[in-house]
Parts: structure tokens; sequence; C-alpha cells
């Protein structure tokens, strides 16, 4: 397979691996906590606004989301949030941390055959320590040339991205399944993006679908039409 | 200036920036906070023992650490911390992240002379916003050529450090206040060091005496003799 590409990015999470999952099954739990004092729409009402709050301070990542859902313990509860269920919040939050990391299927085949023919990156956003045993024990990490973990992805961050690795936009290729951090802001770097949703997107990761309107991207079923479409 | 370095690499926290007084001046708070429970020194060891327990789950920074404290003040109360003191304990994270970022004296001028002469980068482990913001506030961002946060400071994380930058190790030079990170994974990457001690070590980063005998590096008393060392 070979493709006008120099350099293809990978994002990670929900694009190589599951990850949503893993927050939607401690929402579960969170809830469960709470669950005698309010309702769980309003409980997952004020954990997301607690993130969004908190991103500035924290940036992306497990620790921030565990800090997040101890303010809105302590907030919905009025402060009577017992310590016991405190330090079970903090063990939700090194449960997710030790995760098992679960490919997203084809993931590790379509990454080894691109990976034969292009020099391929990661470049994700999270908590860096989490980011790089999630890659090690993933099994992908001597697949990729490089690995960024930034802390926010805009198109700032692509420019650094495309200036640090010396390629020139038109030849820069991300695939991910945000098209608020892995498309857009790729576009408008100059680069191209391939789109693979997920099942399920986080809230603060959508986009009206009037603004997805005004920008061409290919759009994937799977990552396994990745090949192909690069023409392999 | 000229020397044989090709690429003079800085750490953050304690060489350009105070960063072990935010601590210890949030370990005063925290103390306050428990000091009904318990003596001030038993308070201080068990956060400690915390956050060593929590490095490999939660790695370096402020979020880990906040993290830790709040498990601790669970642990030292038991469990009878109430919801406001955690919120306080939250809020004291928040304040850390937003403390004023204070540089070294002289270490402005001493940054700015040397990157007038060689390729500087930063190189620094902590939460990667953080770093990064703080970076961004102390004014000193435009300088260096290069930033990596990284999650450990190993001789791993040099080598390829060296391999990303395509400097050979002779070439390198490293400029720290950690002898445990900045200066001894360094001579073990084939690279030169400089330690330039801090007025404190935070104990995780201390090394013994007999250890620190069996490596050669440059000692020097503060950054402002930098320059001149490097022949300036």
């Amino acid at each position: 397979m070979s493709s006008r590409f120099e350099l293809i990015a990978f994002d990670a999470d929900d694009t190589l691996w599951h990850n949503e999952i893993v927050f939607q099954s401690t929402h579960k739990r969170f809830v469960s906590l709470l669950e005698k004092y309010h309702e769980p729409e309003w409980i997952l009402e004020r954990l997301f606004a607690t993130e969004i709050q908190n991103l500035k301070h924290f940036g992306y990542g497990i620790k921030g989301f565990t800090l997040s859902m101890i303010e809105t313990a302590v907030e919905l509860t009025e402060g009577r949030v017992s310590g016991k269920e405190i330090q079970y919040i903090v063990e939700m939050g090194r449960d997710m941390l030790a995760h098992p990391v679960e490919l997203l299927e084809g993931a590790k085949e379509v990454v080894e055959e691109i990976a034969g023919s292009h020099p391929i990156m990661l470049l994700t956003k999270g908590d860096l320590l989490d980011q790089e045993t999630k890659l090690a024990r993933s099994g992908l990490g001597d697949l990729f040339s490089d690995i960024e973990i930034v802390s926010e992805k805009n198109v700032d961050t692509y420019a650094a991205v495309l200036e640090r690795q010396k390629v020139h936009p038109e030849k820069f290729l991300m695939v991910g399944n945000s098209i608020k951090s892995d498309i857009i802001p790729v576009l408008e770097a100059g680069g191209e993006a391939v789109y693979i949703p997920y099942k399920t997107t986080w809230a603060h990761e959508q986009v009206p679908e009037k603004e997805v309107k005004q920008h061409q991207f290919t759009r994937l079923g799977s990552i396994q039409e990745l090949p192909p479409w690069l023409g392999g």
C-alpha cells in the first residue's frame, strides 16, 4: 500500500481502543453512589458541568475527572458525603486507570498494515502517564515512530506537530473519532483528516451539524475501511 | 559564548522557577486542616507515603498530589473528614495550579543569554497542562526550541529524547536541581549534567550520598554560574 501521505497520525481513545465506555461505566457507579440524594439525570448534568468548569484547571484525563466527581459529590450532598464515599470515588478513578485496554475490532491489524508502508504516530490528549501505559498495554507501542500526548488538540497544536515532524500539511493525515479534536483543527492547519465515529461521543466533543457541514473530510464506518481507502 | 554542546536542556521546577515552596505552603494548610486529629509530623509522613504509593497510578503533578491529600485526609480522620473539608482540599489543588510563576533569581537573564548561542529545550515532568501554562506564564516560552513534558526522567527517557532531538549524547547537557532525575540518568545515557541544588529537595528525589559519589558531574551554586561555566 502506498499513498500521498508522509505521516499518518492516529488518535487513541475510541479510535484504537475503547475509552468512553470506561467513563460511562464509572458514571453508573457514581450515580449509584448518589441516587439516594438525586435523580440520575441531575447527577450526570452536574458532573458534566463541573468537568467542563474544571477543564481549564485540570485539563483532560482521569485524574481531573476524579477530582470533578469528588467536587460534584460534595455539592450534591451539600457536604454530607462521607469519607468512605469519597474514598470510594478515588478508588473509581484508580479502577479507571487500571482498566484493561480493549482494542477496537481490527485496530491491531490495520495499524500493523499501515505501519508497514507509512510512518505513523500516536497523537492523543489526556493524562501523560495514563496514555503512555495504555499504549504500552495495547501492544501497539513499537509500531509508532513517534508519540505525542498533548493538553489540547486545536489548530495551533497541529501546526506545532507538523513543524516538529517536518511534514507539509498536505502530506499529513489524521485519523480519529472526534470531529472537534481530530478533524476540524487538522483541516484548518491544512492537513487531511479521516473521521471514524465511535458508537458514542462525549458531550464536550460534540459539534453542531451546521458547523460540521462547513468542512470537507472523509467519514469511514470502521477502522478496517482505512487501508482500502488509503489505496491498500 | 560557545561550547561543545549542541543542545542544552533545562529542568523547570526549582531550576527555572520556584515549585517546592508551593508544595510546602500547601503542606502547612493541610496540616492546619488535620491538626485537631494528629501531630504535624505524622500527617506529613502519611501524606508522603500515600503520594509515593499513588505515583504508579497518578504520576507526578498537582492533580495526583491533590488526590493523595484527599485519601490521606480520609485515612487520618477515619472517614470523619467533612464534605466541606474535602472541598477545601480540592481548592488547595486549584490554588497550587493558579499559583504565580516566580522565576529563580537570574533565571530569565541566563536562559536568554544561553538561548542566544545554543539551541535550548525544556525537559520536565508533572501535569501536562500545568507545566505548559507555567511555561507560558514564565515569559520564557519563546526561548526554547523544544519542550518535552515526560512522565518520568530515567535513562530510557533521556535516550529517547536524544534520539528524537538527533543529538549525540556527548553533545547534550542537562541542567537541573534533582540528582535523581536530572543528573544520574543523563550520565547513564552518555550525556553531561550540571547540578544546581535548590534550597530544598522533595524526599522522593533524594539520593543517598554514597550513590551520588559514584557519579561525576558539575555542581554550581546558582543558575547565574552557568554562562561562565559554559565559557561565556
